[in-house]
């Protein structure tokens, strides 16, 4: 059984709507319809724990009727940090028949589900995987104040989502770590028990919405189709 | 003498219109014209070369005399490359009254008259400065396919513009390297010659305008003010 963690726990109303902006329309559907869409249609995900605010549940279930969401599983309510939803949510899987676990952002509805078999495949084969996109920046590693040097981009990418699993090394590296720490992603928790994590080249379309410039870009992706 | 070299050589006509990028108006304005302003209103900076393309200057003189450009003393026709482009630049340059050159994109309205200021005063004191971003992203390095570590972003920064020299630096930079080589900024050419460039802490908000996703922030800034 392999399971997609989507976090959409966001209360973020700075786009001017009263809900949180995972709510809102974009290219004609919530965005998080979009997202779950993407889950929804990959053979590969078996079920999806959706991890949303205490006070979104009934916003979600207007949606979820209307757009017919029929792999979400279970709701867990997010907790104060990231890394603390994700625990919640990965508290609900069973272990029993847990195989690989999938962690995704609700606010990247880019990415594609051939981007998400991909990711899960490799985690399959490898124990861990990570979705990422190239650096388009020129960026300098910095010691006091001066340019130590213009880091090699050829070697670095930036981590999106989603990040999969095996079960048992996401449970490890949850329980090493502190909940309450600036962990940035899930494969941080994993780097740090010394696992080497496979990358998954996608997409840079793949953005995670946070401002209302990334909403703005959001609606020229959707009317391009 | 202080000068700002302003590269707006692109022919990007990617959005639509029969002109270059630089010459679409937006906020109102031609988008170089707004670039343009930041460094006529900064008093730090006596004189503009501008870089163009071989076919742009009917474009130029148009706007230039409608929006009474004043601090731009020599127009060049830009080369192959980036750095060919700033080499031709700096070729006009005065260097019996030369002091600081500063290294500009066009296509970077954004800039603040402050942050030209900031960054021309600290090359005046340290000999060579670098306008900086956060690096926002979670980066990776990677090896062999394989997550080798998450990089620590407090050390990190995204190069933006202007970049300013000494002079003598950036003739020595400019000198030592090949025009034809990848160089992403001028930065890299003054590290490659093994001078420490300090760095000076500017906004995000200073986005170059290269894809058209770009260029719907752009009108966000510009409606937000």
């Amino acid at each position: 059984m392999n399971t997609a963690i989507i976090v959409a726990a966001g209360s973020g109303t700075r786009f001017g709507g009263d809900k949180p902006k995972q709510f809102l329309e974009i290219g004609g559907k919530p965005l998080l319809i979009h997202t779950l869409e993407k889950f929804e249609n990959c053979p590969l995900i078996n079920e999806i724990v959706l991890v949303i605010g205490s006070d979104q549940l009934f916003s979600y279930r207007e949606i979820a009727t209307k757009h017919r969401v029929r792999k979400v599983a279970k709701i867990v309510y997010g907790g104060k940090t990231r890394a603390e939803s994700v625990f919640k949510g990965f508290g609900v899987i069973d272990s029993a028949t847990a195989e690989i676990v999938a962690v995704h952002d609700g606010a990247r509805p880019f990415v594609t589900t051939e981007e998400i078999a991909a990711t899960v495949r490799k985690a399959q084969e490898t124990g861990a995987a990570c979705l990422v996109a190239p650096v388009f920046d020129t960026v300098k590693e910095v010691r006091d104040g001066r340019i130590a040097q213009t880091i090699d981009r050829a070697n670095l990418r930036r981590a999106l989502t989603p990040q999969a699993f095996h079960y048992d090394i996401l449970r490890n590296a949850l329980l090493a770590s502190e909940l309450t720490e600036a962990a940035t992603d899930e494969c941080c928790l994993v780097e740090n028990i010394g696992f080497k994590i496979s990358i998954v080249e996608g997409s840079p379309k793949n953005i995670k919405i946070t401002t209302p410039e990334d909403w703005a870009i959001a609606e020229i992706y959707f009317q391009k189709g």
